[in-house]
């Protein structure tokens, strides 16, 4: 399966400002960026990095500086997968079966209605990332009467934008990605109100 | 496979403050209970509900009033599920692979660290709902010896807790709880940022 890896090299990550300076958060996308490509492989995969920039980058590197909807659909040969350079949860298990699903699309859901992996075998499908692309999706598959698969994957509904999303990476990755928030010292803490998790962080620069 | 619902009947799900009043928080609860008891039935599981209070309800009921960990070590007699009442996006297939996975302990991770569901067949192990809890049933399997099997699911993932959890209801389920919440006028509205949907309700007391 090819697949496209959609990634912004221009302050990437701004959501995770709380937490990251602007080097680091551009050296995190990057860690997530080989991450993603390397459980892509070992799920059977052939990831072409689709970046609005040139990069070094040991994976074929496609460079579109159009906003992400027009370039991937510029790219959009089915049959095709687009998967998020932020899904630093996944695993080649749960990539495996997004691939292996039948369907003319299989839409992986990510949190609040975004569309964190795709797979399309529809010659009409395009995508629409903008507002609730999950929704956007379904309806365009409709209007092609294109067949729609949903996989169920806490793994690929998590991508790492919000500084609570590092909660789950530290709680469920071992993967380069956590690895690389460990040495910034990224921990988990509890909520006295016993909430869900959040993030601190040990800024020990003395 | 015999499954506890645990369920606080005293000022239910008060972090969905911003949207609901106290008493459709109460009602939505107990949408939420009856639609996650079904699901369990049609998964092939019966459950029973574990209750802080009497209340009238069409599935088996126990009344313990203890906090949540106390109550669920102890009425847990493995072979037993033990599944969180505000599920609302389960599926009979995710808990049917719940129910059906191997292992001592078999858990469904939440959001911030959550354990949603959780099957036992171990004899010593307890549950602690305190804290980090994925990251406890970890270490309190570790230490009795019993094998762990992590699922993973996005269906199960998702507690209705928070105001965000109500976009995935929304977009993601079409059951009683999410009827509920489209007559109740709650719906999904994109933030101008780009970020994850939220949601807003068309009061319209007029």
């Amino acid at each position: 399966m090819d697949v496209l890896v959609p990634f912004a090299t221009s302050e990437p990550k701004t959501r995770l400002a709380g937490v990251l300076t602007p080097e680091e958060r551009s050296e995190f996308a990057r860690v997530m960026l080989e991450d993603v490509c390397e459980t892509i492989v070992e799920a059977g995969g052939s990831p072409t990095v689709l970046s609005t920039a040139e990069i070094d980058c040991e994976w074929p590197l496609t460079v579109d500086d159009r906003l992400l909807t027009t370039a991937v659909n510029a790219h959009l040969d089915p049959p095709i997968a687009v998967v998020m350079a932020d899904l630093a949860l996944a695993t080649p298990a749960a990539l495996s079966e997004l691939f292996e699903s039948d369907g003319d699309v299989v839409i992986a859901p990510g949190l609040g209605g975004g569309t964190n992996a795709l797979v399309v075998r529809h010659p009409e499908f395009y995508v629409d990332y903008h507002g609730t692309s999950v929704a956007d999706h379904r309806r365009i598959a409709g209007e092609i009467g294109a067949t729609v698969t949903e996989t169920d994957s806490f793994r690929l509904a998590i991508d790492i934008d919000e500084p609570e999303d590092l909660v789950e990476l530290v709680l469920h990755s071992d993967g380069p990605a956590a690895a690389w928030l460990d040495d910034a010292a990224v921990s988990v803490t509890n909520e006295p109100t016993g909430g869900r998790a959040t993030v601190s962080r040990d800024r020990n620069d003395s």
